[in-house]
């Protein structure tokens, strides 16, 4: 076979199985997709494009896509929330499609989940107008390109550990997001800990883990 | 002055100030350290050589240097542990004043933590071992130099989140740290988040904010 | 002329001559692959675009493209195994290309070969699922993408050398590619020696050398 | 000659030339150092160590040696100052030597300088509450490593322009100050320009330019 | 809402804000333009394609698009200049789309500029035909790529601040951009100061603020 | 003007003028070429697409396209040779383009050129079978890509000095050319210099500056 | 405890633990021996500095200690030879150190193994002069810093696989062995596969495994 | 043995073999050193320190020892002169090293040679008063740290090849040479070939061949 789904990660872990479509063909995607309906566990498929969004909607008509984040989801509702708040802030519009991943990440794995846009800090009054919104979080999911400065701030402001994404916008020296990474793994404020670049399904993973009811897994 | 020390940041952010001691002189560390006696608030020194380490414990005797971790506390009794554990992994012996680092930290800012050295991927079994433990843990710090393996193995057994600190030992093709580094960043299983090369401090940091009881800080 | 093939090679080293297709255009791939007709000599063409494959299969139309592998080979038919078994792990579907390709290689260079997908150490009961056909392989090729960590996991179990071959799976940090090999060079379990990024041809050959009969060549 | 001193620097630019100590035995730096006051032009001696120094004072024996800053100037007095201020920010108490360096270089070049340490983002009410010192100064010169954050915080609350100098305080992945290097240079807050690593000499310099009076030079 | 824009940065900086077009989309731009109308504050819009043009002209009929330099302006007419000249000089006619950016740049933030094009040091008689021009200038950007040699060359020329700007022209192991950028942080003529490769809006901002009337702002 | 072609540089240097194509609009180049015919000064036109060349035609009608080499020349007809044989040898086939244009600029700044195709060090007695033709050089260039070691060889062989010219060649770890760039910066075999990666012009010019007659220029 | 040792690893993979020495005290390698000694396993202690040695033989009093290959093996004694021949070649003299660490790990996992010295490729006629003993082994090593192109012109002259290990032979943009890295990793002759920089140990482990007796392990 | 000298490269090549002296100890080179003399072969021993040289002295005591260069010539005399003049440049003082490396090199290999001293690019009018000098040479050696630019500048003034050395003077983004050997590889002036950073010896060997007579070797 072209794939052995790690499906009981669901026992295993508590978090389901995501399929990640980059190197993969259309068809890929939608056989290992029929599998997962026919298998009938909870899955995400990341990174795709709209091509692999209609193979695996042909198998899995009743899940859903979000373009922005390129994200699909099976089944299309999150399941109940429990735990803590995540919250996610994006430096910048750019961030967006990398800041909605981790959103709906989160959120599909079953915690409340909150964004806010545009708050990088060469306009510092915006991050600090929100400290109530900070301090109300139980994971801070903090996701910035260019020079990544916002985790370092923010982590300097709360108690709650942020998880920092560094996103490939920026040009130049930002090196494809390689600037922001090694900001934020040098942040000057403790309480940060770094994703790869543009990887907003782990940093949503990481987030729902911290937030996690005390009782959960 | 010479420093202007984050005193506030116990009442800010619910963890004590911590004065980074590479790059400044015995002198400067040992006025800080009196500076910290005098305000009265809890304090680590990190990356202390035992020159820096003379100069705090001139100032403030009843502070305490663990050499392998080059951290020195103060006061040197950790407070009463709160939330829940910490476990420290190390993949091998050459990780541990890393791993050492990370603990202390992590008892230092509140929490219950242990460690287990020596448990690398080449050899499965050990780890493998450990399942028990390994589940039993709030969160999980995972240091590793060379190939960095070790988390990727790690995340993918349990359901609490794994915070990475790729280590410098190695040679050649490790450049520095870098290859763990990489390696931790693009983790196959979703979970893991990652600190800076040699971080102990850091991981620390994040784990016991991680491992926090629900209702601090 | 345009090239000059090593159709020696055969003679020289027990194996044949590759043509690699990348930076040639079809009409010199086409003009090689009628000279290749016309010596009489096994012959390979690597990372062949359907082009390429057009052009060869013009000059040589017994020849036989595998489009995921992007690998002809002329004749179509490999020659009849000898030596050991050659066994090809990729640690997710996206590696399938590279896994592809190095298969054929093997098998074009006299090996019987056997591959086996999407066992990367997220899920490790996967690869701990088939020790015995491991165990039972005289060289394992390993391609994995992002951290690259499955050959440090398979050298670790094994007595057989592990070839190891980082795929540009991944994003961000991956540096297509860069990660896993790193990874793979700085393997904490020896036995690992690692051919470039995305080399499925040079892994083939190389294991197929390592699994030759005795008195070969 | 072992040496071409640009000793018309003075007139063709207004500032004074510099001599560059690394890579110079004190032999040869105590030679220039005879030429220079044969010469009678003002001079600076960058990156001296106290065996420069020595041979330098031996030369000059009214220079002055100002050791954290590794610099040595003559005439010791610096002009008396036009333009407008220069303000130098340390982040952090380890950045001293660099923040040093460029101090004293804006005064012998002509400018009133002030010296700010310890006022990195970790605790941002440091420099938020010296708003009014930095709107009063003509040119900002800010040193920082690790994040290197504090100069696109800085230039986003002024108007003068920000002369960032990423140092090389930090470990791992701050790669002896290439990670504040590229925050600097992807700084999301326009105006600001970097120098090199380390080098508070240029900073100095750059700002007592940008500073200079109108009419000047 | 998408964005939150800085909208009293020119309250707080005395420059406009500016909105950064890539990896956003034309909509968006589109909906951003529109509450820039609302507000009635003078704005730029950097990287712009013509899709994110025709979006910023449907909403600000008013707006200027210069194609080459990649920007919008609204309102399309700078303000009257004031300050001292900026002198912007090319290395080649390929460094014109990032000199462009930096000469409207500093136009729309209220300076005087010219421009230069292609005095390359293969040629140094060029640049030396114009010192007259170099000498009349408060700041002067020089962009260039390659060899990113021209900086070094301006600097020991003149004592106005040099504000150098690498730019992507070049190929091979002129590494998009990092060849210049090395070259120009590592001048040996000080008074250079550096921003991200091609950075043209960048340049433009920071020699508008060197530039600006004593008294400003 | 958008130029400022160093026409002079025939006189200067002994070698024509070279307009850089890259980064500029064929309406552009057409303009340069204009002026070219204008002033009647043999010109070369480097890395052209067919779009730059079709604009230089138009305005220079009996000007050569060598589309491979991607490079124009005008007028046509090189300048009778004088001085010693240039040799240029391509690793393998994929080198031809910038050997080609290796060969041809050789040729049109005056000498007698010769081109050897697929002689690269894996069938090592291609090359040795040369040895006669390779020692009749007076300069010898050697394009290769991937493990870029046949410089090391030729130059091991012949008192001729070497013009190494990496090419992209060649995928994952060979970056582009940054591995046989390497490689040959670090060649054991000393008489080896090397120019940047596909810089076939670069080569050429080098090559026929070393072969020029002893009286030249 | 400070270590785990892997010592059912001869069981497991037929070839003997190795503790790796840096980053470990000497006290703490004492005590591993002491645990070695206890259970009776041959082991081998790799990159062992003189105070490692003196603890180890204090611990194993009949271990020996190689000083150039800085390796330690307990017993002293390898096992009698089975399988093929193992060829070690060394470029240049510089090379030693790894190329006996290769020579002596090979040998004590029960290779018969030879060591050429100083056949590198600027003086081809060394290694041609030895083609008879380069094709009677059944896996050869090659160690090469700077170029690193011996194992390319070795691989396309044999038929066994050629294990290549760089070194951080070489100065300047070798980079500590970067460059020879890049080089085998991209060798234009196929049967290389390469370790880490200055691993004699991988490479003697992997062509012992490669050259093992047929039934074995 | 230790090393088999490259002795016949005088026959075959025309210039004499060089010892290396990095990585071996002054035991290795004291017998090569005798092995020279007994051979009576002319013969360089580079990169050695004061204890290679009193091993190689003890061998050969009628050979020279120039610290500054760290070269040992064997017979101490070069031959005599002829060919066309080689001038070295140095464009600061700290360069000095490498430059005399390079001086030596190219004397020993038969041709005359001049150093000049301190002309880098930022105060010009120090190479632009040499301009009869550098047109009066073969070839040129340019010996550069930090910005690397002098090559470009010396270039576009005369018509004989220069040959680049980048050395490892500067600091901080110099990142040990790789800057300067950035910008000497993208020389916006063609005429420019590039050796390893530091290496005097390639360059004075590389520019001893350029200026060989026609008839020679
Ligand atoms: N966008 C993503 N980024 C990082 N890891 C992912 C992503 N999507 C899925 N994964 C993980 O990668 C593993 C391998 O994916 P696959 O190739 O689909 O087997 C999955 O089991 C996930 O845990
Ligand atoms: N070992 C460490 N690694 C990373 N950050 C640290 C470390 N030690 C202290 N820090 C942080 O760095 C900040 C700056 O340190 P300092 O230079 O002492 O003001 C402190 O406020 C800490 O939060
Ligand atoms: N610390 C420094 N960093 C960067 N450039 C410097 C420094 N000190 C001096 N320079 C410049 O480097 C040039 C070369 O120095 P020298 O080698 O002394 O001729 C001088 O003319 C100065 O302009
Ligand atoms: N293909 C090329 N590679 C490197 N340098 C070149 C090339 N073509 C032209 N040049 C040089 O680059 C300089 C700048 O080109 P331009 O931008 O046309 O003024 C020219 O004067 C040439 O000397
Ligand atoms: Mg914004
Ligand atoms: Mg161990
Ligand atoms: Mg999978
Ligand atoms: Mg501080
Ligand atoms: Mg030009
Ligand atoms: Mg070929
Ligand atoms: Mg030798
Ligand atoms: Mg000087």
């Amino acid at each position: 076979g072209i794939a052995e789904l790690d499906l009981e990660r669901g026992h295993r872990r508590g978090y389901p199985e995501a399929v990640y479509c980059e190197g993969k063909t259309p068809e890929q995607v939608g056989v290992i997709a029929a599998a997962v309906g026919d298998r009938g566990v909870r899955t995400l498929f990341t990174r795709a494009t709209s091509a692999h969004a209609k193979a695996v909607l042909a198998a899995l008509p009743d899940a859903e896509y979000a373009a922005t984040a390129r994200l699909l989801a099976w089944p299309a509702e999150p399941p109940e929330p429990t735990g803590g708040t995540v919250l996610v802030l994006a430096a910048g519009t750019s961030d967006l499609p990398v800041a909605e991943e981790a959103l709906l990440t989160a959120r599909h794995l079953g915690r409340r989940a909150e964004l806010v846009v545009d708050v990088g800090v060469a306009g510092l009054h915006r991050v600090l107008g929100r400290l109530e919104q900070l301090r109300a979080a139980r994971a801070i999911i903090v996701a910035a390109g260019m020079d990544g400065a916002l985790p370092s701030v923010v982590a300097g402001l709360v108690s709650a550990p942020v998880v920092a994404v560094p996103t490939s916008v920026g040009y130049g020296a930002a090196f494809e997001g390689l600037a922001p990474l090694l900001t934020m793994l040098n942040s000057c404020a403790p309480g940060v800990a770094v994703v790869n670049i543009d990887n907003g399904y782990g940093a949503g993973h990481m987030a729902a883990q911290i937030a996690a009811p005390a009782t959960s897994p």
